[in-house]
């Protein structure tokens, strides 16, 4: 029999403190310390390099002038982070405090030479627990720096691509490692979409066989985790849809036919994500019809066998009355005193009774359809 | 009496890779090969040909150069169609990733020199099984090329037009073509709703006959599939909003106007749909009050039987206690010991008194109303 | 005691072949063979002729060549009208597909030289049967043609007024007729409403005096009437503010004028529809709560009389059990053998505590508040 | 304990006879016959007169040429009314239908030389029956004819601010006293809303002390009541919103920026309308689970009690059985036959063993938490 | 264990007076007397003064005519305050009477000269009631005047931030001024979302193990309370939107870049409260859910208890009829009448049938499910 594992949305707060100065970067709970990752490419060349610094940046751009960069960090809580890229690049303080805020619904920005984008990556991690994390871009003509929470390797397949030269990734610049990853994180959304809807599949079918308390909230579950992604989903097409219309220089033509491909994928995603959303509401209601129904059945039961043989015992309670059969202190034979207790087949004749008085109400209940078990 | 057989949605998952190159083809679980059949028209002649690879489509043009041509492949399940299209005829690499993408939502894409749109077939199987196929088109000035999922012929009427030569479908060209195939497509929503339809009636009825447990498994299928319907058909509505708006000279202005009929066909399975989606709204509510009606049906048996008899069993308890007589020690007639049990009518007045309360307590309920099957 | 009549929705079907050449004119199952009535008027004359046959049209306009016309067809049942108004006047396949397909939403088409309109007439047939008959325009500088699906006289009012000749019916040409026409159809929309309201009202007023499943039948019955009602209307709305923005000359300004105040009342009979339907699902909750309210009275009665008589009944059962009084092997008296049933005031005791038994459960049912009726 | 009074919408029909000319008059049943009130005013000046017919306001007009005239007509229910209207004031037929036509929704319409604008007026009537007057306005650029239905004194405190001569009102013109007027008409939805409120919230206290049938009543009464409201502040913000934005010059600067004042009151009647909308679609949930707690309650009364008693008396029935101690036949005894009878604590154990069954009971339904009340 | 405290929202009612002349002041019950605090400001100076006067305000400005003032006004309850104000910086009457007002919608009105915002301060009082307070703001080129209702210091860490002279504070401007108070705002909204999202997991985690009623009460009024909130921020939203597209000077170019972070921050509560209102709702349903699964459960023990029991009794009832052995006035044996009696065994067998049924019972609930606690 499938089993149902509990599916669970892992939240992070980060709750700004009202009043600071705006562009204070305010680390959340829990914050890892930034693992870097170079990479230089260009259509001949390809370099990875792990950094262990952010000083170690200068010297490898120094190397490399040339070729487009990436540059990936992975883990947000280190402050010096934060002051180092301020510095070096000359970003607004806000971009860095949306940078360390990670509820940003997916958006786009565009800034003098530069522009900001985050997505949000959702996937499943080991024992069903739905992982939101916030992933953000710096786009500069040749430069891409991409920040993410956790040190998950979600963008392996982009190296990969990168690592062999395949397609046009190695030429497409800086914008299109922007859009590769941004659709590898759309493509994920399909992937969990899909594990999702399979968990749904597996609670209707139980549904049908065994219905089980545990069912309505796995369900109530899978349709929170849909919201969750339509909630994510929305502002990703969104930006995409504001990056195809950009008039920035940093977006080249080539990206953005690239770009509506994605913006399909997000519609998609949308799609797929009302219908699962549709079916846990008719899981709900099914739900709650099964309830009642088997409470009818359980009513049905207790009515049938009370039914029958309430009465039989009250026939029975009768019989075991001790009306006198004479008068004790006159000796007087009080003959309207249950006489049917000294008739020769007084018993035959009652249980004849019972028995026809049972076979009566079970005819009643099996033609008002109380019998089958519908 | 009518019967309800099971209906289901046929679900096909495509779930793309993340990270793979965009216009990667990557074919769905169970693609077919491909069956092609090409045809070529005019206004005076007619030539209908199935090919039995892909090679063979060279000759085939060489030979009739003049003629409108319509290549219909079913079957998309090999890579070297894609190879092939896209050579051939300089097809962007999007577009086929599109037509391997089983799950596109209706669209129409303007590119250079040709026009991609994607339509999505919705018909009953044989079982009531839904079947929600895609079909996409490439429409060149002179040919016209159509990608189906299946080897099912529901474009069978629209070649015996061809055959026949009549109305103007073999003037028309390749985008009057394109507007017949679609025209077809719209149709068969028509008769895929009405059978649904059909299912609600019998459902109905039979909820007022004999509500049974599989009726609400069966409305929630219905308004499923509805969901499902209205999903491809307001896309495809947008999509031929699109091509009648659109300013590319692939597509005439007589097919417009045509065009518009289908716009208005869409709009008119639109209404259907919410119409239908309302009535297994309706339907689940009816269902739930017929639950809930019949529970109290049963609890209306139930009491009336329990309460008469619950009463009279115990007056048959109380006589039946062995309260003595005389005291056994003594011998001394312990007078107030149930003196009814030697009175000489005490049975007659208790069994009198017992019909009394029967009776009082029928009269209750039918003054209440519970004696009515209402 | 107001009673309740079953309110039904006429469905006739209409659909579509498939891959039929578009403009194919497919008659719908039951269409009626035409009638045709013509009036010719002006501000001075006025005749009116019921035609055997569509040849007699020609005979009839060339009397008359001055004056405006209406030519009112009842019944578009026979594919001759549709071939002579094709010739006759030069109309486009498409509308004459529409005029035939009975299942077009309301709609204005512009034309050269003239216009083609559709309004949907919704009336309840005697026996609460609403009627949703379709009605097509053709507008022509000084002619309008309508076309009914039925024999039913519902444009007699207007006939009447183009008797009498009061209003500016007679001078406003054919545009005007339109309107007045429309107009009749849309102040009809009124009277189905209020004759929808008043079963409500008594549908309400029953609900509070004798709920009955019926009741929830016929709500859900008006209810869907209300939500076909809204159907019809809402692209009413949108056609006659069509013809109110239209630049064709067809419509002069003083019809303008005019249909603002039909535009008007569409948006009054759109509020009555929503305010209905609002109370429509007011009273399908209101039921629910009634079924579970006197599920809870009945709950009540059971719970009340077998709570008290159980524990009764279980005291008369206790001293209706046969310890011996003495060992009949030895003779011994086995004095803790249920001694009250030897004592002297056994009997009158047992009583009293039954009695006060079911005084204080009648004391606790009746502080919960469950003796009173509510 | 506060008392709960019925609210009800008073609804007058207003059926328009299909096909009558347009511009026809048709009056409501009940329309009042008018009362006419002239105000004659301007900075210094103030006059205010009773006319006994409408004969009288020509003379009145040539007394006081100079001054701004409000003319307050109550009742709309004479056709002479509106034929003087039409002829001294060249008004279309369409304007006085319209005035006739109680159904209205806010609207203004221009027209050459005068502007139309309608109001709709609700009020709590003594008896909680809530009043949905229509209030039409006529504004020329010196004068403003208002009409109302019946005959209450709604506009008095604006006499009261114009006798005063307090504020702007005397200067405004005649478009400022419409903006008086329509502002008084917006304040007023204030205090029914708020005295529906109060009754929410008496209701809420009533629920969680004593739920009982009639709330549920009142609670979708209230709903209802605040679907009527919001049918009438919708369009009457739009309304004022058209005002603002017209270019008409009846209309002038300083009014506007009052009206925009008004606009603002009603979006917070808006905002408090959807807000109470809410609290009773709340209320009605909670009922709903209120009442199935009820029954859990009753359930477990009902339960308890028979479960504990029901196998007790099945023990006192076994040992009421009359098996045997000898065969009365052979005189030999039957040692199997119910020896407990016989034994000398037979009585004592098996009233133990019923205690502790009942004791054992209670504690399983007490760790169940069925013996708290939740 | 976690408990529940009770969520309340404090109501303010502010009903206007119908027909009192626009403008004018109508002060709520319970408003305080203002107390003043004035701050001035540039890069390099800072100065902080209570007034006991608005008269001293004169002074004051006299005083510091460079630099940039902040005048803080808690409490609105004087008369005089709006006279001040009027008199002094010529503000129109309608902006007095929007301050008074206090419920007001977020919203900005541009002015000649000055410009007026409205902010709704949500947060949550000691003991869970949420104080929904009025901000009102005047922008003058170098004054910022802001009106709150009540003495609640929630500007203090911008207070903090002008005295340590951190960050640009003191060289925005009074536009800067501005948004870090609507700033501030917005970031308390986050608070409170969040403590109403932790009152919910609370709730959910007690709905698991030890549903009760009171959390039903609890999550309608979280409910409440994320719609309230929800209808502070939609405006709130709007408002700034407006501000970062007015051409006013009154604010420069810097600001609107930050007020675009906190339109963001917007957006994340509206994300965050429809997340959190799903989950209420998704509360309401299981808590139907529970209550009908605990209804199951009675039922079950009820039905399971009864279902044995009531036809063993029925058995016993039997057995204990009185039955004659031998007629008793001819000592006739009756050897029909009960034999059962008297076999040897009797006793023994009927025992073991009883046992049998009861088994027999146990086992079709075991199969039914019925026994494990699901």
């Amino acid at each position: 029999m499938a089993k149902i594992r509990r599916i669970q949305l892992k939240s992070k707060k980060y709750i700004p403190l009202p009043g600071i100065s705006p562009g204070s970067i305010q680390l959340y709970e829990g914050a890892l310390p930034s693992k870097i990752t170079a990479f230089a490419y260009d259509n001949t060349e390809y370099q990875c390099e792990d950094l262990n610094s952010l000083d170690e940046l200068d010297k490898y751009f120094k190397k490399r002038p040339a070729l487009t960069h990436w540059i990936d960090i992975r883990g947000i809580g280190e402050l010096e982070l934060y002051d180092y890229i301020e510095k070096k690049y000359k970003i607004h303080k806000l971009v860095l405090e949306d940078i360390a805020n990670i509820q940003q619904r997916p958006k786009v920005d565009e800034y003098d030479g530069y522009l900001y984008a985050v997505s949000r990556m959702l996937y499943v991690d080991t024992g069903l627990e739905i992982e939101n994390e916030q992933v953000s871009f710096i786009l500069f003509p040749k430069v891409l720096i991409s920040f993410q929470e956790n040190y998950t390797q979600k963008f392996e397949p982009v190296i990969h691509r990168l690592q062999s030269g395949k397609g046009n990734i190695r030429a497409g610049g800086s914008s299109y490692m922007l859009y590769s990853l941004m659709d590898v994180i759309v493509d994920d959304y399909f992937t969990l979409i899909y594990k999702l809807g399979d968990e749904l599949e597996t609670i209707e079918e139980l549904l049908y066989r065994k219905p089980d308390k545990t069912l309505m909230h796995q369900t109530q579950a899978i349709k929170r985790a849909m919201i969750m992604i339509r909630r994510a989903v929305w502002p990703e097409r969104d930006k995409i849809n504001d990056m195809i219309r950009s008039e920035s220089k940093l977006i080249n033509k080539q990206t953005k036919t690239f770009l509506k491909d994605t913006y399909d994928h997000c519609m998609q995603v949308i799609d797929l994500v009302e219908s699962y959303k549709d079916i846990t509401t008719s899981l709900i209601d099914m739900n709650l019809s099964f309830i009642s129904n088997r409470m009818n059945e359980i009513m049905k039961v207790l009515t049938i066998i009370s039914s029958i043989f309430i009465p039989l015992t009250f026939i029975a309670g009768v019989y075991g009355m001790n009306f006198a059969y004479q008068d004790p202190k006159t000796g007087e034979i009080l003959q309207h005193n249950m006489p049917e207790l000294y008739s020769e087949n007084g018993y035959v004749y009652t249980m004849a009774v019972m028995v026809l008085i049972g076979i009566v109400q079970m005819f009643y209940f099996w033609r008002k359809g109380w019998l089958s078990n519908k």
